[in-house]
């Protein structure tokens, strides 16, 4: 089961920590093999030096992180939010990621209404299949917790990926990623996964602790919490999916306040065990 | 769409602010028909007296909250817990309740298994429905918020919850308590609502706000969020259910800061327009 060739580490995991050059030394240093990317924290390093910084160091990428965002019920809003993910799809292109991961975007207060929503996520996306294809980056839909679906992702569960994935028709190019802190409590996840196959693109893992007390930041290290990770990696394993296994742990008290040797450290002993 | 005979106030809606005898003189102040009682509150004031209390007033009760969390792994444990359940539904008996709120329970640390947990759940009302019966009590199995999966309720979804109830097959005396703030998100909530069709026999609102930053003690009032409350309860509707609109607002920083009053007011000029 270990395979220290398939561990990502996502960069969110030592935001706070690190810019993205100290980030890439302490992946380096550790014998980190892949990452996933921070849009925020390559715009800020910029793209074209971030892409040189990855490949000058041999890390390999997992992903980009991320885009979308497109629900809203205002024409011209809708379209530059998917005039951004384009902007995102070509800095993906640009640093060598496969796929970007896409956050579909939240019900707004305007229309109070999840179902149109969703209509408008799904309308977008087809949008942005032509640029996605253009420039050879996956759209990896990600099915996001409930408690965001307010704010973040009216796509809130494997089952509707699937279906949206059924109706784009578009399997070249848009896939799903499954995050275990996203989906685990769901009770058809493993219909949802079986289902999904070779469209899973992207396997996220962090755990959900008991005692969680923020809707977003308070994530925890796999192992920590009550999420049989093991046994989701096995399903998404026995659907076909053979890509990195990728730590993403927002963690605004605990991890984040930890020296990334130390974050990395555990990440190492817990790779392969727990999950 | 107004009918101020089927309006319910939670007691849970005012718990900081009142006594139970304090909360029934709210009521009745504010010509409110129908309440569904805390035990916690109840247990405070005796159960004796909060029947007498609710019956002297003349005020109607639309449940009784909350009995359950009997996932533990731990046989005793798991045994100690329906007992209480049982205690619970005496009490409900006693105030004259007809249904008793259930709520599933969580995912133990000790063994991770959340589909194991579903199974004990499922197991342990079974055991629970001849004593729901013999004192004439409906169970009224309550999807909760995925978000409190780990601590409250693994049943986290309408369909799950008509899926237990096929396997129980006890009509008579298991329903389901739909609450809006914790399946609004479910891509799948218009076939779980038709499907369930009379078997709802309670129905809770409040609304999901688009600013959300607690788990458990930050809901909003019916057209403050971005739910549509007035779909949901036609479709509750249209499923069969004709019982009371309660509304049910945990709202640490809000709702539980102002006067008895005030809130109630609110409620009043809410329901029948947002809900």
């Amino acid at each position: 089961m270990v395979d220290a060739e398939r561990l990502s580490i996502h960069q969110v995991t030592l935001l706070q920590q690190c810019t993205t050059p100290q980030f890439v030394a302490a992946l380096v240093r550790n014998s980190v093999p892949c990452t996933s990317l921070w849009r925020e924290k390559t715009l800020e390093h910029g793209v074209e030096a971030t892409g040189r910084l990855i490949a000058d160091n041999g890390i390999a990428l997992s992903g980009y992180c991320f885009g979308g965002l497109i629900t809203s019920p205002d024409r011209d809003e809708a379209a530059r939010a998917r005039d951004d993910v384009r902007r995102a799809l070509d800095e993906a292109a640009a640093i060598g990621a496969p796929c970007l991961v896409f956050v579909a975007g939240g019900v707004d207060e305007r229309d109070r209404n999840i179902a149109a929503a969703r209509e408008r996520a799904l309308e977008g996306i087809a949008k942005l299949i032509p640029h996605a294809r253009s420039v050879g980056v996956k759209l990896a839909l990600e099915p996001l917790h409930p408690m965001i679906c307010a704010t973040r992702s009216v796509l809130t569960t494997i089952k509707l990926a699937n279906e949206w994935c059924d109706r784009l028709g578009a399997e070249d190019i848009v896939g799903i990623a499954v995050d275990t802190y996203a989906v685990w409590w769901d009770p058809e996840i493993d219909a949802g996964i079986a289902r999904a196959g070779r469209r899973i693109c992207s396997f996220h893992v962090s755990d959900w602790l008991a005692d969680t007390r923020d809707l977003r930041l308070d994530r925890g290290m796999p192992g920590d919490g009550v999420i049989d990770l093991l046994g989701l990696r096995r399903k998404v394993e026995a659907a076909g999916y053979d890509g990195y296994i990728e730590f993403e742990i927002f963690s605004q008290h605990n991890w984040w306040q930890r020296e990334p040797d130390e974050v990395i450290g555990v990440i190492r002993n817990r790779y392969g065990k727990v999950v």
